[in-house]
């Protein structure tokens, strides 16, 4: 009877160890692990696949794993700069996210995993024990587009008792990327919070919409770089996000404190809604901006037509990485601003087209900013 | 000249596409399309592959995906019952999520998408034009564990401002799952914002941390149900989690608005940090709880010896599914109750151990809290 029993408890046992963890046949790993020396290994089960590569954007180029007799892949990088980086698996010709990383790229395009190297010392992007801010996923309504996601960063000790009100930082994220791309992979609500600890930000708070009307990839809705896509979107900034921040936060309603700032083809978003509208911003930094040099005057009308903009913006900023697809444009963008008088800081950081050099540029801007 | 400027612009435009846009070679698709008959197309490229198949929870068994001139594969499922579902494709016996869809299921042991069939009328979960909460993404600190994340929702209107406080309930995931489960694959917020606008539901707070002290998956960290982990978990929850919220948020702090609830290993985690602390908690939920019957009597130490449990529960509630793997365990564990003459509710639905149960299963409930 009391074998009986003990079967019985090692049966259920087992039928609930199966259960309750995911299916998990074959070795236990992890993956990615990060070891001392700054090297990462990564580890892929896939036993019947014939070939996996490790791309990351921590690699000069991609990296062959190597199969043991279990069918778990496995490779271990060279040393890496302490960073945070976007990689995936090739597995057989298809990109594969990492499944045993929680850290995923937020993107209608395509899955990627994240793995961060800290190093020796913490990092802009590090999260430490400084206090911290919050990040609240909102929903608004508009009439055009429906119920919308929106992710509003507010600094630490932000109270809604008391009465002080803080400047606010309207952030836009690249092409397919989503709403949550700038925290959880440009690591913006972190980046701020060590800023302001230390600081050297001020207080602010940061507003990440979804930030186009309709996706990007969908063959029906054009890309974002689409006009009327942009169209859309400038009508639901104005008509519905501004409003609805402004009235929900205790954000302050000059154009001295507010900025507007964006990566990739939230860039060229940044550009068009903050330089055709300096009545409403003082601030507008375009982050490897997505623009084309025959829209330059249509996409600028406004700012071209307007005197004085010198005595309008406290900063337009540009940054844009050497080995960037848009470095040339940007440097066309600069000529053009130069050939109008019109002054700007420009940022040249090495490096192409990647949110490490998003966070390097946030937190650059940051500091410059409602000062 | 003008044959050479138009040139640069096609040769610019045609670089930034490709930058702007992830690399989108061949086809240009969606996937999901939720078709108006409610059978969804679901499309994957993948030219190489030999084989692909769709598997869903939708799906009484996985649909082979038939390969086009493109390599793009396809298939269309019959019509399926409205709800949310997870899905993956089976690419040559890889698990992939579809990289189409922004949609992930937070889990760090397997990668799946999900997909919503909305159906004629709106759901439970279905996001409608109604006052939303907001959900937080809060961090705290641990002495022992580092920084922590941690998710709140509060309710449509509330504010800091007033001196309205609110009932709580502590939710926790399953085994594998994250902090994020709970709102990006059971609504957990959508639903309560539709519960609590139709008047079924008494505006609440809703907690949601990470469930456990470590990683389920590591090797080295053991599982959720690993007693060290649930002590460390417990350890962490009186003394840093419970602590914060009542801290930061407008909560009620007295037993009978404090509830706990939570799926399958966390249900497990629920009834131990609930029943065994009767003081703290009148609301005990669980939803297709993870439990060993060699467990029962360790796991309920102080509960089995508090006099009048009866009198100190509002309501100990245990939903699970029929073909669920829990449902044996469920039912022995509700003998013991019936044994020692607890009170308890039952709700057996349809259905196995999923994320559709969890819907169900909060909605129910969530109409039975605090009144």
């Amino acid at each position: 009877m009391k074998t009986k029993k003990l079967l019985l408890f090692a049966l259920l046992f087992g039928v609930c160890q199966m259960l309750f963890a995911q299916p998990q046949r074959g070795p236990v790993f992890d993956s990615p692990v990060v070891n001392k020396d700054n090297t990462i290994t990564f580890n892929f089960l896939a036993p019947k696949a014939n070939e996996v590569i490790l791309s990351g954007q921590f690699l000069k180029s991609p990296m062959p794993m190597t199969k043991n007799a279990e069918g778990l892949w496995t490779v271990t990088t060279p040393a890496v700069k302490p960073d945070m980086y976007p990689y995936a698996f090739q597995v057989d010709g298809i990109q594969v996210a990492d499944p045993k990383n929680a850290n995923m790229f937020p993107n209608e395009g395509f899955q990627n995993s994240i793995v961060e190297i800290t190093g020796s010392a913490p990092l802009v992007h590090t999260i430490q024990n400084v206090p911290h801010g919050t990040v609240s996923y909102e929903s608004y309504y508009s009439a055009e587009l429906g119920t919308r996601p929106l992710l509003v960063y507010t600094p630490p000790g932000y109270n809604a008792k008391d009465k002080t009100t803080y400047p606010v930082l309207y952030l836009f994220h690249g092409t397919t990327d989503t709403e949550e791309t700038w925290t959880k992979v440009g690591r913006a609500n972190v980046i701020l919070d060590n800023l302001i600890a230390q600081g050297k930000a001020k207080p602010m708070i940061i507003v990440m919409p979804y930030g186009r009307a309709y996706p990007t990839i969908s063959k029906s809705s054009g890309s974002l770089r689409n006009w009327d896509n942009l169209q859309e979107f400038k009508k639901d900034f104005f008509g519905n996000i501004m409003p609805f921040v402004e009235k929900k936060y205790k954000v302050k309603n000059d154009k001295d404190s507010r900025a507007v700032a964006g990566f990739s083809g939230g860039g060229g978003t940044t550009l068009f809604l903050g330089l055709n509208n300096l009545d409403k911003f003082s601030y507008v930094c375009g982050f490897a901006a997505g623009m084309l040099e025959n829209e330059f005057d249509r996409n600028n009308a406004d700012f071209f037509a307007t005197p004085d903009v010198n005595k309008k913006l406290k900063l337009l900023w540009l940054g844009v990485g050497k080995d960037d697809g848009l470095y040339n444009v940007n440097m066309k963008f600069m000529d053009v601003l130069k050939g109008k008088n019109i002054k700007y800081e420009s940022f040249i950081s090495d490096g192409g087209h990647t949110w490490m050099n998003c966070k390097l540029y946030l937190s650059t801007i940051a500091q410059k900013l409602f000062k």
